[in-house]
């Protein structure tokens, strides 16, 4: 079920590089949906409601930074609660080794894997963050990052805050679907397969497509504000997550070294305009993201020491953006500033 | 007589990282010196003479580039031949695998290691580029190379070009030495110790120390163009041929990534002025460095992948620094071209 162009991917526990080859990302998932209706195509029913299920993400995790950006700027926190992994993992499971006795507060269990084995006792696959647990069962009810946040938009409407900007706005969805399509494809997943790549061919060959997209981003970017318009949406999300973590890691562990972010005008000035906007920026921990890549991908980096750079202060320089207009939120407001609980711990961020 | 400042190095085969504990180099090398009157302090006889000695590098290697940046700006070329090896080896020893049928056409032997061996059929340690052997006997003099570029300045003056640069003057010989024994130490060395340390603590250690010294060094070059006067001096061949190699390899490889070179104003333009002064960049072979590091350091990047990055065509671009006056050659001058043979091939610099 996977190749080349995998249109899926999040941060799983296992091995990345294999000799020779060019890195594919596993694409299945638990694909089941949260919906107003609740009634899926086989006739489970995940119906939205408050309190019921529990985001668990990691910090570290791109694809999961996705989903707790999408949760901040909708106001979904007060009816979904949101449980933390640790920025590192074995080849067995993503854990909660950040909370007390490692153990998951409202879940009760140590290991993410244990929500997987609920669903499905013999699940084969990775165990992969962003996922979505079902509270009462205690199983997860879907790991699909793709959908999760799109739904977050259009399934769970009723409960966004007062002010909730719209990241999915239905006359522009097939524009967005497009570009977070290539973005996908050549940025989110390119980045990967430059650095789990088995051969210099097929890094070579990742390199290339991930810098021409760049640069056609940066083109893209160069007069507007915004990928899809001059408001916010669910593209800049996707981009934002990978931007943010060029320089710290992917730049270096990764090999994506034609130049840093820092060093490509645009696309630095829009990737601090969003990190200096409320839901993005206070959403990243610098040292989990270092943590993580350099920690757990031991077979590219086997001595697993963790980088002291780059001098990340520059993330709160100006970035002028503003100048090109547009209105981050739209018709709506930005979020309030990160619940208790949830804030990155001081000297984490920048 | 290996300690933390172990005021030596070169590059040689073998391991690198030693888990648990920091880098450190073995600092015994085969010490004799050719010398004007050539006789050394046990009574073994090398006297400066033309011809006789061929000097062997790699253009990979960081502590060889000083010798053939020293050697073409006094114009030795002509009384001192020089072979190079591949910018690969295995742990064995370096090899004469870029010439045809793998074999240095002076001395006839395809392995470095035959020359270290003509000398001492046991010898134990390292096989280290620059190495001068002795044509009639095709061993080994020296490998010490601290020593050698000094005697290349102090010994070889009566085969010096005409408009040879004084690099050694005797009245900043102090100063100079002084630089020289910091830069070791600190920034030659300590990107070493960044990249091949065996714990967290030792590589935090080397890179606060190695960023600290960048930090010094260039506060002294803010107002002055050289590092110990307004003239090039051997001090300046040992910055340069670190700070040429950090974006390509130390910043990325060896995790020295406070930020990259091209992101350190001052350093930028002193080395962007090397660069384009001849001597200095027309010995660099970019490609040949990437290959080096990335495919022979496979305990610290498994995969040998090389990474493509960084664009390096920056190298040409305008350096202002002639706007702080002084004479790059003093009384002397430049020197002509590389001759044949000793070119980069072209599409391997800048």
């Amino acid at each position: 079920m996977s190749n080349e162009d995998a249109d899926s991917g999040t941060e799983s526990s296992g091995g990345y590089v294999t000799t020779g080859e060019e890195f594919v990302r596993d694409t299945n998932y638990i694909d089941n949906r949260i919906t107003r209706d609740g009634i899926g195509p086989e006739g489970e029913t995940f119906p939205v409601e408050p309190d019921r299920y529990r985001l668990i993400v990691a910090r570290a995790c791109p694809w999961a930074n996705r989903a707790i950006i999408v949760r901040r700027l909708l106001g979904l926190e007060s009816v979904l609660s949101m449980g933390m992994c640790g920025p590192t993992h074995d080849s067995d499971s993503w854990t909660f080794d950040l909370d007390p006795d490692g153990v998951d507060p409202v879940l009760g269990i140590p290991r993410l894997k244990d929500a997987y084995l609920k669903r499905y006792p013999d699940y084969p696959r990775g165990i992969t963050v962003p996922a979505i647990v079902d509270i009462p069962t205690g199983a997860v009810v879907t790991n699909e990052f793709r959908q999760m946040t799109l739904d977050f938009s259009t399934e769970w409407v009723e409960h966004h805050r007062e002010g909730a900007p719209d990241l999915y706005p239905e006359q522009r969805r097939e524009e967005i679907d497009d570009v977070i399509d290539v973005i996908f494809k050549d940025v989110n997943n390119g980045v990967y397969r430059c650095g789990f790549a088995g051969d210099q061919r097929a890094y070579d060959t990742a390199y290339d497509r991930l810098f021409e997209r760049l640069d056609q981003l940066s083109d893209r970017l160069r007069e507007q504000r915004y990928l899809v318009s001059d408001t916010i949406t669910e593209a800049d999300v996707r981009l934002f997550t990978t931007l943010v973590r060029f320089d710290p890691v992917y730049h270096g562990h990764f090999k994506c070294n034609r130049s840093t972010l820092s060093a490509m005008p645009v696309l630095w000035a829009y990737a601090r305009d969003l990190f200096q906007t409320p839901g993005f920026g206070d959403t990243v921990d610098f040292t989990q993201i270092k943590q993580h890549y350099y920690m757990v991908h031991t077979d590219i980096n086997p001595t697993a020491i963790v980088p002291r750079g780059p001098d990340l202060s520059n993330w709160r320089s100006p970035h002028h953006r503003e100048e090109l207009g547009g209105r981050p939120f739209g018709d709506g407001t930005p979020p309030p500033p990160p619940r208790d609980g949830e804030v990155v711990p001081a000297g984490q961020g920048a």
